[in-house]
């Protein structure tokens, strides 16, 4: 792997690429190229080259990737080569959705605990976890280990959630509360809002 | 407004301070400053000033933002000064969540139609909606002018339907099923996939 630090911008590629391999490799694909790559991600093959150069040589001039290879090296770069444990926080119909969410569990990760502050959600399911107190939160989720979170809150209770979870050790949280959050250097976020990207498109309309 | 093109990069940062300016006059702040907004942001002061004087000058210097008017200002540089017709197709337990979600409509948005191809779902309530057969999605969405859909619909169904979609005239498609779509040049996808963003933390933990 390159010793320079590789910029974030390409780090964010690499999961769309890990995607559309893993999509063409359960269709029983074996190689590939960077312009067949390409055309299924909408990105150029001399940028997928680029990108993927960074973290090693994956591919043969002329003979393109080898898809099982290819994906083994990416799931390893992005620590997917294992399965996170992720506490949810939030039950209400977008953590009831990603609750119920079948698309993680073959790409890294499972839901383990989700938590509400809601006294007529506590006890209920969600999916096929039984909504815990919130106010135990931090302590479970330390106990466990957990250090990815997704958050389904409302705005007004986003960064006090964030907080706990940063306390409670989690160092990844996708947080889907309509807010930006701040967190300390240590804890990455990334944030899902329709909304945000319904307008970055209505921009060029 | 800058004659050049400006990069989608710098766009993809307007949302976000469209969203923190919202919050900020919500609160019944008048002013503010590129330190202050990009605190609540995490993202610098400088790029900041930089990204907003790409569109003209809406700050003085050394008197800050007035909000209303950066607010008036972004909203119709994103086009959200009115409020967009969103077709939402896929009734299943995100497209229910998103038919629920009531953070759209003071941000631009607003679904107006639901469908789905599941003969099970089809006439049943998703949120306020009547979901309505999708076989007759194009004609729908083409006779209301709906530019605007977001898909949630499995990865095997995506590429189909928006096909469907583009054909009947919509310009921005957000997209929930995990796999990229590829749309005619005029149109604009954005994707939301949450393993995709939880894999783009997990490589640095």
């Amino acid at each position: 792997m390159n010793a320079e630090k590789i910029p974030d911008i390409i780090i964010g590629r690499m999961p769309v690429y890990l995607r559309a391999l893993q999509r063409m490799a359960e269709k029983g694909m074996q190689t590939t190229s960077s312009q067949e790559l390409g055309e299924r991600v909408s990105i150029s093959a001399a940028q997928i080259r680029k990108d993927i150069s960074q973290f090693g040589e994956f591919g043969k001039q002329g003979m393109g990737y080898n898809i099982p290879f290819l994906l083994d090296k990416l799931r390893a770069i992005l620590k997917v080569d294992r399965i996170w444990d992720v506490a949810l926080v939030g039950a209400g119909d977008m953590g009831h959705a990603l609750a119920r969410y079948q698309g993680f569990s073959n790409r890294g990760f499972r839901i383990v605990m989700v938590f509400d502050n809601d006294a007529a959600k506590i006890g209920q399911k969600a999916g096929e976890f039984t909504v815990q107190d919130a106010a135990d939160m931090a302590e479970k989720i330390r106990a466990a280990g957990v250090t990815v979170a997704m958050m389904t809150v409302p705005a007004a209770a986003a960064q006090e959630v964030a907080d706990k979870l940063a306390q409670a050790g989690v160092k990844a949280i996708l947080n889907y509360a309509p807010i930006s959050i701040n967190v300390p250097p240590d804890v990455k976020v990334q944030h899902i809002d329709p909304a945000t990207h319904l307008q970055r498109m209505t921009y060029y309309l």
